[in-house]
């Protein structure tokens, strides 16, 4: 299901194609975020027309409201939001660290109580197998217990001995309901915060379960410095199978996410274009802005040159005057730009791997992102 | 400027086609309201896919912010909203009336607090021709003085003396400007109240000021009963000339555009459909529905099957969902809708104008929508 087309001679960075039920994706790709079904202020057609090959949804969200049954009531998450692409869901392993006071963990899964209503839900190994049937994703994730930093040595063992085991049961439940042979995939999370021999066992361990279509990093981008981060990447990239694609979840910023590819990784997700968007912030090549600022009152330069998207036919200066009077249509616009800023940045670096100079670009390119120092 | 297509023999209805700079408008037309330069939740792109062929600007709004000059340094509104259809501009005298704490009314024009920082704002005949010049506008309005209700007879006579004089005072000063040269369109509003007199008088006098391109009908839809606003608008347009159009300023339900229609109106504005679509209300053929309804929550039909739109794409459950989880694509999903009905009521209004049973289509159009009580 994934064929590896190139791989770089200077770094660990590659170039992929994945084949889901819904098409193929090409990798390194960057997948927005559409946590409640909808990627946040943007119609199906406006995330399409970014260049978005594949959307994410969230399990713990999506079965506490509308709920999975009404989902597959609806024939699946693609026709109830209006989405033709490929969907990857996570296992609602991430909310038990986002919520983790809204949870109890125990060998059996996560108990957690709804963060609108007080309500119970339990998500054991098996129940996030049948949700995410349920919601009809192509890309599945195995439930994982993300473990906060920082994190002693001796509880993260213990923890990602038991995501180990969590990933043997939901392989057994994806084969036993036929996912498997539907062509749906699973992939395993590679956990142990920062803990290098935990990360690698986890990761060796997991890559034993061959049946694994691929293979997720998880627990990044929780707290730790962005160095500890992109070492525990490498770490568990490095231990993964080759012809496996691996995905980085949660992450990152566009100098993280060329750096991570550097790293062998080439799937992510991350709500940050279209978060900064409903603050105000645009994506450019010179770095991140903020249209509330005053200097962009009179400025009549589209938010990037360089980045085509329907808001190119946008003033600064008009997407500033949304922003200031708290118009919906700034976060449209400004979403709109900031989701192919991250699609275009995708294009870009699998263009420059296919020609052979992705280390070059990518360091050009991160330089001239931060040299205005944000 | 007006062309008169075709006159209903049942009623004073009239089907037209007015020329502005920046295009032909088939009218009856309804209008949405672009106050600060964007409808609201919705992309100029969405917006002339509902087939809306003109949008309204407020002047008092626009000038506060981000200011005429502003726009006008980026070519007019126009090019500032990237919007390339005709625009309608009020002239802020609508303004004085709902923003009443914060202004004073003298012979010489409003002076207004401006309702964001409190800074001081004077709109005068002259000053406000001048501002929608600076906008670009392709129809204009004169100040105009408008009354609340209710409001006793001299006062009200007063009141409309100095609304015949302002708008005396806005001719001499489009004409002066050269915007009557250049094809701007300038209308005289009817004011006058419940008072059949003086709604009579004013419409005669502004008749007589024979330059003004088309006469608008103010001080409607501001708290009197609706048989006292189809009974003032009756009055005003009787007495305004068959030969230029007739604009029913900030009106209103669908039953009340198509009576208005047969009153002989040609032009409405109204922020209803972009209003309720952002408290989860939709328009449909049989009434307005609220999605927060729980009797939507599995329902897999289109907010309306004979009103075709991006939207119709997606299921009530599905907006329903949008709805509750307070997510920004339910408000420009429920837009696009409201205002492709508004369009489709206009498109067919027009269509049984022209075939010539425009009063028993209307009637059974209306028997229908309010067959549920609503």
């Amino acid at each position: 299901m994934f064929e590896l087309l190139k791989t770089s001679s200077l770094s660990c960075a590659r170039r992929g194609r994945l084949s889901t039920p819904h098409g193929t994706v090409e990798t390194p790709v960057f997948m927005p975020v559409g946590t409640q079904a909808t990627v946040k202020s943007l119609t199906p057609r406006q995330v399409e027309e970014t260049g978005a090959q594949i959307i994410l949804g969230n399990t713990y969200h999506l079965n506490l409201r509308p709920t999975s049954e009404l989902i597959s009531r609806f024939g699946g998450l693609h026709k109830f939001m209006n989405w033709n692409r490929p969907i990857l869901t996570d296992s609602g392993g991430f909310q038990a660290f986002s919520l983790s006071k809204l949870r109890q963990i125990g060998e059996d899964g996560i108990e957690f109580r709804s963060h609108i209503d007080g309500g119970k839900m339990f998500i054991s190994p098996e129940s996030c197998m049948e949700i995410q049937d349920n919601l009809g994703s192509d890309i599945c994730m195995v439930l994982d217990e993300c473990i906060p930093y920082p994190c002693k040595h001796e509880p993260c063992r213990k923890s990602v001995e038991r995501t180990i085991r969590w990933a043997k049961r939901c392989l057994g439940t994806w084969k036993e309901r036929g996912m498997m042979e539907r062509n749906i995939l699973l992939f395993g999370i590679v956990q142990g915060s920062c803990h290098e021999d935990l990360r690698e066992v986890c990761a060796q361990e997991l890559s034993k379960m061959e049946d694994f279509p691929g293979y997720a990093i998880g627990g990044v981008s929780v707290g730790e410095p962005e160095s500890e981060m992109l070492e525990q990447v490498g770490v568990s990239a490095a231990n993964l199978p080759a012809n496996k694609p691996r995905y980085v979840m949660g992450v990152g910023t566009p100098p993280q996410i060329l750096k991570m590819i550097a790293l062998g990784a080439d799937m992510f997700d991350c709500v940050i274009p279209t978060r900064l968007a409903r603050h105000g912030c645009a994506f450019t090549l010179n770095g991140p802005i903020n249209l509330k600022n005053s200097k962009y009152r009179e400025d009549p330069s589209p938010l990037d040159a360089e980045v085509n998207s329907y808001a190119s036919g946008f003033s600064k200066a008009y997407i500033r005057h949304l922003v200031i009077a708290n118009e919906i249509l700034a976060c449209t616009l400004l979403s709109i730009h900031n989701v192919r800023f991250f699609q275009l940045l995708m294009e870009q670096a699998r263009h420059h791997l296919e020609i052979g100079d992705f280390e070059n670009w990518s360091n050009n390119w991160i330089a001239r992102y931060q040299s205005n120092g944000i």
